[in-house]
């Protein structure tokens, strides 16, 4: 099989920066990058405010936690910066699979439901050579 | 002016993930997800080796540290992972000085020559939410 036939990997869906302070974050993409049409939104099961901006082909979210979970914990030990990178595939259940038949896995037994549209779920990144890779379905 | 105005931001050109053996990390993404289509290639100044693929409309670069330099660094004090995110600008003269206008900066005086032709400048996280940003323009 050709690498195509076994992956859905349809592109980068969407890249995720973790801040402190979302208002201040926006304020500074806007003021020296000149983007300014976020969409704020909050994911309640994951304790974050959120802002997105569609660049090009992929989203951009800036992430601030604001409750405890994985975004919290890693802001207070990493601080802010790159949080993970979401690969677009159009079925989440066979991607897993494929996943798991080369020796990696997901971080959890069953998806999430992302912002907007999105399934999503996140990959073992000590099984990816450290690379924080998540899954999005659109659905 | 509106952002369209004073920002040439045209999308997510790359995304470079740090990793401590490229040919080890090839096989996990061509096992894992199917992508196997790497371009190899090496930047002696940054004292890196590299391996693209084409995502979309994105590249993802996978980077191993071979010497002293700043990838080598972060590799170190922070391990495998992402590492930054570079935006796809259509003059990098005028990009920056956007970002110095609106209060950031950049990590250097002047841009260097990326893979390709790939002409980059890296921005101050410390003065963008703690957001490691470059800026390409394709020559």
């Amino acid at each position: 099989m050709t690498p195509k036939e076994i992956t859905p990997v349809t592109g980068i869906h969407h890249i995720n920066l973790l801040v402190a302070d979302l208002d201040h974050a926006m304020a500074l993409w806007r003021q020296q990058l000149g983007i300014s049409d976020f969409i704020e939104d909050s994911l309640e099961g994951r304790g974050v405010r959120t802002a997105r901006v569609r660049l090009g082909h992929t989203w951009l979210v800036l992430v601030q936690p604001v409750s405890e979970g994985e975004p919290m914990r890693q802001l207070r030990e990493r601080g802010e910066g790159l949080f993970l990178l979401s690969l677009g595939v159009s079925n989440l259940d066979d991607a897993v699979a494929t996943v798991k038949k080369g020796g990696g896995d997901t971080t959890s037994t069953e998806p999430r439901q992302g912002l907007e549209n999105w399934r999503v779920i996140d990959l073992d990144p000590s099984l990816l050579a450290g690379a924080p890779i998540q899954l999005t379905e659109e659905q």
